[in-house]
């Protein structure tokens, strides 16, 4: 019993070390660049709470507008050197760049086109644009972002 | 040694259990007001990397606006009811209003504060700003936010 509760107390402070760790990155490219993906994963959960469930919808053109914005504000995120670290960036980044880029167009392209659904309050196309975007967004994942 | 990795896999599960349950979150004003504060947040770790870790910083006004319009995006977000599901709002908010909008108001006060630091490019304000809000960000966590 003893191994096992020294057991559980292991994994859970290495549970805990890996969200520390992560606090504790001090290479501003990598903290940036993740700071940019949570801003947008918040503006994707609240269009969800209104597309999706059925919640209010009064914010949907700035949380879209809010992801454009964010992408527009990515700036050089990753520069040389920003493989190591708390990062989930696959090395593929770098040596496929023309591909990653290509993905990173494809997303913000996706999040033009559901700014413009929203600022046009088309439901029908908003939930399409939201569920494209989504579609991007996952796609970039699983090709450049280790799980 | 099999009950010990039946154990870590039990652990491993239940920990999975709990992200896929909050993504599972299907009231809408739960998962509004997460969104809001993952926004915040967001922005937040932008402005550390801004501020703190020497990164570029020339996001700091866009994302100490980003704050102050997440909040005035909250809208209607703890209607009654919603103390129950995947939330970590401690039952306080609903018993002690007064007290939970005094902390709200402190939060978008800093934010405001923040906000008018960066734009006016003063770095050093901007930095005293920056902690203030992440202050009052605790603040509010530790009276209202289970751990």
């Amino acid at each position: 019993m003893k191994k096992l509760v020294l057991l559980v107390s292991t994994v859970a402070a290495l549970t805990a070390g890996a969200v520390a760790a992560q606090a504790d990155e001090t290479n501003p490219a990598i903290v940036h660049r993740q700071a940019i993906y949570k801003i947008v994963s918040g503006h994707m959960q609240s269009l969800k709470a209104g597309l999706l469930l059925k919640g209010p919808v009064d914010n949907l053109a700035w949380n879209a507008e809010g992801i454009v914005d964010a992408f527009k504000h990515m700036g050089a995120a990753y520069p040389e050197g920003s493989d190591k670290g708390e990062t989930k960036a696959k090395a593929n980044i770098w040596t496929e760049q023309a591909k990653f880029q290509e993905a990173g167009k494809k997303a913000f392209g996706a999040a033009v086109t559901l700014a413009e659904a929203t600022k046009a309050g088309d439901q029908a196309k908003s939930v399409d644009a939201f569920k494209a975007l989504g579609g991007a967004c996952k796609a970039c994942h699983e090709d450049f972002r280790k799980d």
